[in-house]
């Protein structure tokens, strides 16, 4: 079968912008064509990453409001939700519509425009996530970090400083992204002096509220040799779904929606976790590096800590994870996430990191919406 | 390759419910496995066509709620908006992961809970789909599609009448129909004498706001042998947008989104018009009914109308259109809706139809999102 493509990439700034959320799209869309060479019209399918354009903003049917602003029409267009995964899951959307042979050109949009609410707005729709009764009682994402994170140190050992340095090392790749949020080292000592959230984590431990879109393009390889040599291959893709309800789950440190998904990529793939070059994990609290570390196989249960002291996970190290900085420093406008992952390791893959490139022929993202409530795990490889 | 297959489906009673959406979606989940003799383990990925449960109740992430309250997971779970024609993009989906090789069973469940609104809080919803300038003007779609009527009575000549004879004979169709909202005969006097909402359209030429739910269950046809003999097959499926703005198209007759999908859907299963055996046409409005036989080929520009007062889509004429009493008789919860078109259609497909029973081998099935943004048309044919 003719393997899916990727052929092109693109990304707005991420940050406070003063765009509202169809802007933001057609901004990154608009880029994307340019990018892969392909005019509005050769787009069969059109997806956009999206989680709550109508709470956030009262505007719903934007995947056709795009198809109209980028010139795209009669292009098949739907809007793909997977709350924070929004974006992994286009990317397998994306995928399967390339690969069913519907689709030879296939644009895939994610993004979300969230600056303009108040924190506990944006909080209230992101909390929607959670079971009713988990919700009710107060529960929100970074309370299950906190209590996770709390767990997870004491369990096996490991430092308040080794979370803290998955937010040191994150904000110091940022800094060569021009697209991120924050462009600021910052110390061990900044994050663990920082105010508390839910304790034991703190500010510098989670990812901030953004507005931004990132922008992909998919094909069949035997099209995308007719735009360039330069491309990446989709070898890997699966999601799966764990407990909706967090409280039910056996270990709270296993996240089973990464192991899941994970395991299905790398089978698809034929590969193993010590054949990924470069990786983008969801970093929206640090905690979750670790977890995703673990259930991917990049380290044994309980030992991520040990990796990321050792410093294995920089830039320079052994396995560079976050090289765009993550969300951390990047920014996390939901369903734009999953396909800035996508662009940064396709980014990766072909050569265009400019001052973040590392040596990379097979890259993996993951994307984890909720609490590890849909993971989605994609590997890319660099054309042969 | 491998024909994509459905092999059970269910719905709901449509209507006004004392259920929130999960329970709705569980309860059209539940029975599809049922129906299909699939335990919930066996499913693969899960698809929820639904548009709007975060607006309408505070609650995204219903795909992962709804995998755990199926007992589903770890399968994979993704919503799908395409406004009011999400049920037939979950269709679109299904069938694509069935058909990229992704997932061997595949449940698609469809469903929306609106009646707690006032008609004024869930108007103001759907109103987010059309374009912000046209909104803040106070076009909704009635609106829209009072101006098509009055313009496609003058132009062709043709009597109000025609119109109304469309809700009569889909009210009639419903009759038969358990699962529908309306189940009372109507005649064209009750139809002409209601009260007008946007000129030349009264009450009866509208769909109402309801509550409900559908599934599917797709599988390679493969698979679907192990099943049952009694299954049916998508040969056809496409989807197309046209413009955000409705007033830029040309010909306010014309729904290109309808056009341009069928003509795709007719192709890839190597059909015309003239093979179709019964069709589910979405009936938001009574004019949505002559704009679609026309677009999708079953009567001529301007001519619908004529096999309307013909009595030619009656149960017993030559192409029975919305044997289940449409969305006019039925009832609209919007993600539900393409989802019922196609029980409707796979229902006629395999003999289960009761009451309502066509002889049928060739049905088809167009569900509309917003004015015609978005148009999903699917073709199914009972096995051989």
């Amino acid at each position: 079968m003719d393997r899916v493509a990727v052929i092109g990439a693109s990304m707005t700034k991420f940050g406070q912008r003063e765009s509202w959320v169809m802007d933001l799209l057609a901004e990154a869309g608009e880029a994307c064509l340019d990018d892969a060479g392909v005019a509005p019209d050769e787009v069969e399918h059109l997806y956009v990453s999206n989680m709550a354009s109508g709470e956030f903003e009262g505007q719903t049917g934007i995947m056709n409001a795009l198809a109209h602003d980028l010139d795209a029409m009669p292009a098949y267009s739907q809007r793909v939700d997977q709350t924070s995964s929004s974006g992994g899951a286009g990317i397998y959307a994306a995928w399967q519509s390339v690969a069913s042979g519907a689709s030879e050109m296939t644009l895939l949009v994610g993004g979300e425009k969230m600056t303009h609410q108040t924190t506990g707005e944006a909080t209230d729709v992101i909390a929607s996530i959670t079971h009713p009764v988990e919700y009710k009682h107060g529960v929100t994402l970074p309370s299950f970090a906190g209590l996770t994170a709390r767990h997870y140190l004491e369990r096996y050992d490991a430092p308040r400083e080794s979370l803290a340095k998955v937010a040191v090392k994150n904000h110091r790749n940022g800094l060569d992204n021009p697209h991120a949020q924050f462009r600021k080292e910052v110390d061990v000592e900044t994050v663990m002096e920082s105010p508390i959230v839910a304790d034991p984590l703190r500010l510098y431990d989670f990812c901030p509220i953004t507005d931004g879109s990132a922008a992909l393009m998919f094909c069949p390889e035997s099209v995308a040799e007719q735009y360039t040599d330069d491309y990446a291959v989709v070898t890997g893709v699966a999601g799966a779904t764990d407990t909706q309800v967090v409280h039910e789950r056996e270990d709270p440190t296993v996240m089973g929606g990464v192991v899941d998904s994970g395991e299905q990529a790398f089978e698809m793939a034929g590969l193993e976790p010590e054949d990924v070059d470069v990786a983008e994990l969801h970093d929206m609290f640090t905690i979750l590096e670790f977890l995703q570390m673990e259930g991917l196989g990049f380290a044994e249960p309980g030992r991520a800590w040990e990796r990321v002291e050792a410093g294995e996970t920089e830039m320079d190290g052994e396995l560079p994870i976050n090289t765009s900085g993550g969300l951390k420093s990047k920014g996390h406008p939901l369903g734009a996430s999953g396909v800035a992952q996508g662009y940064e390791i396709y980014a990766q893959l072909v050569g265009e990191a400019g001052d973040r490139q590392v040596d990379a022929d097979v890259g993996l993202a993951c994307n984890v919406g909720g609490f590890g409530n849909c993971v989605i795990t994609t590997i890319m490889e660099a054309a042969e």
